[in-house]
């Protein structure tokens, strides 16, 4: 059983008509639609839907004509950083499926939907065709607004489609990466200086562990700070270690881990590796998790 | 989705052919064939299989029907205590049903191999009749050549059929009850004492944990001693609960724990549990696991 999962972010936060009707086409192509989760502040809204490789290439595409045809960029306001209608889609391999499958697939829905939509295309993550357009952040700087002249740039030249934007759709930024899990962790203090010497000490981008982006956060409600990441590859940097790391540099300032968090969904091997850990379970494989075995 | 284990023990662990045709007859069904495991000296396999309860309870019935055919107590010889041809026959809930389905399911068959066998049958665990046949090795105590004796005695009228084993199936057992886990934890010392005295610590029999039943083994190749478990409820005695307790009482001794490790199929809803438990997920939900929402 071959199982490619796929986030895509559109961007339109408000008009529900508009996020039903996408919806619809994506469940008619006989995946399974997880998630939808509309914000009206960003004016965008995050769909996951998961299934075989040729159900997701078709909702993707589905999604692609849905979103095109109701969203102009034009008249688009909204917190979030975008570049088109159809800001970004990622491919995530869940089983059965290598990253080089999602990889593929993100670079066949990008020449079909420009060919399409005569839409500019840009690989990102693991499909990216350059480190420079590795990350989502670099791709995306300028926005809607900015496209037109970044096009024109040799360095920015689509990996796929024209190089000038879509009129109302702009472009999308398309491509493969690891399954995100967002994992926060609470800590017994409000004093927030500590959550983000900790968030500091176990994050990539300041000498932390590879695959962790960290901030510290207030949650002045119920008196307690929070160091909130995002794991962006959890077989190479893995839960437990995230967690074990954060409660030791913790108990250096005296303070006690309350509890910790995962935001939304979670791969069952994430979960099962924490376990055999913990558990010292050394010799263990997924193949004995007896719902692996009859799926 | 609605999921039901069986793991069928049948009283033939030597002819191949007898066993193939059994395999056979259990696919034939429409159930996933997870595993089957003969053991020659014992002279008795346990089948392992799991599918939708309507499969479940075809493939338990086609099993009676294969084994009855070909296995002769009379003439059957091994190490392993039996009573019958289809000797114990339990139903496990895995998904999606409740102990009261497989308890109704135990009966179900039940009722229907002693009509279609003439087959006495008593029923086990959780769906025993009294107190006093809830465990197996009570109902099966006398075996297949007591049989006749016991079930003369009112005590032991059988749940289902006649009160005089069948001439060469004798009688079977069929009951529903939890998952169970084999489950070992190594230790970093060659003394048996100390494993034997950990294993008296944590099992139910001599004062310890509710649904632990454990033993001291020498792995005399490795010269290590083990502590070998089956933990009979893993949601009301966890696994992470066991692994502590023995960590704690072999760290008394100055022994420390190597590794651990689970034999054959586990729930992944047990070790989520422990993921959950290490990592301080208070909030977690099951429906979190990325895999769960898929099927």
């Amino acid at each position: 059983m071959a199982v490619i999962e796929s986030i895509p972010n559109v961007s339109e936060g408000r008009r529900t008509e508009v996020l039903d009707a996408c919806a619809q086409a994506i469940r008619e192509t006989g995946v399974r639609l997880l998630d939808v989760k509309p914000d009206a502040t960003h004016n965008r809204t995050v769909f996951t839907f998961a299934g075989a490789p040729d159900a997701v290439r078709a909702a993707a595409l589905a999604l692609f004509d849905c979103a095109i045809a109701r969203v102009d960029l034009r008249t688009h306001t909204g917190e979030h950083p975008r570049l088109g209608a159809v800001d970004v889609v990622p491919f995530v391999p869940i089983e059965g499926v290598t990253m080089a499958d999602c990889v593929a697939l993100a670079r066949d829905v990008g020449a079909e939907v420009a060919r399409r939509h005569d839409l500019p295309v840009f690989l990102y993550e693991e499909a990216a065709s350059s480190p420079s357009r590795r990350h989502l952040e670099d791709i995306r700087r300028g926005e809607f607004e900015g496209l037109a002249d970044k096009l024109q740039q040799p360095a920015w030249a689509p990996d796929f489609g024209p190089t000038r934007p879509h009129p109302t759709a702009g472009a999308s930024v398309i491509g493969a990466r690891m399954p995100l899990i967002a994992y926060n962790i609470n800590l017994g203090t409000d004093r927030i200086d500590v959550a983000r010497k900790i968030a500091a000490a176990v994050r990539h981008s300041s000498g932390g562990l590879r695959f962790v982006k960290a901030m510290g956060v207030n949650l002045t409600d119920r008196g307690l700070v929070q160091v909130s990441m995002n794991l962006t590859n959890f077989e190479k940097t893995p839960l437990f270690r995230v967690f074990e790391l954060v409660q030791r540099e913790a108990a250096r300032y005296g303070v006690p881990v309350v509890e910790s968090e995962i935001i939304g969904l979670v791969p069952s091997a994430a979960l099962t590796a924490s376990a055999a850990w913990y558990l010292q379970l050394d010799g263990f494989s997924d193949d004995q998790v007896l719902e692996n075995r009859l799926r």
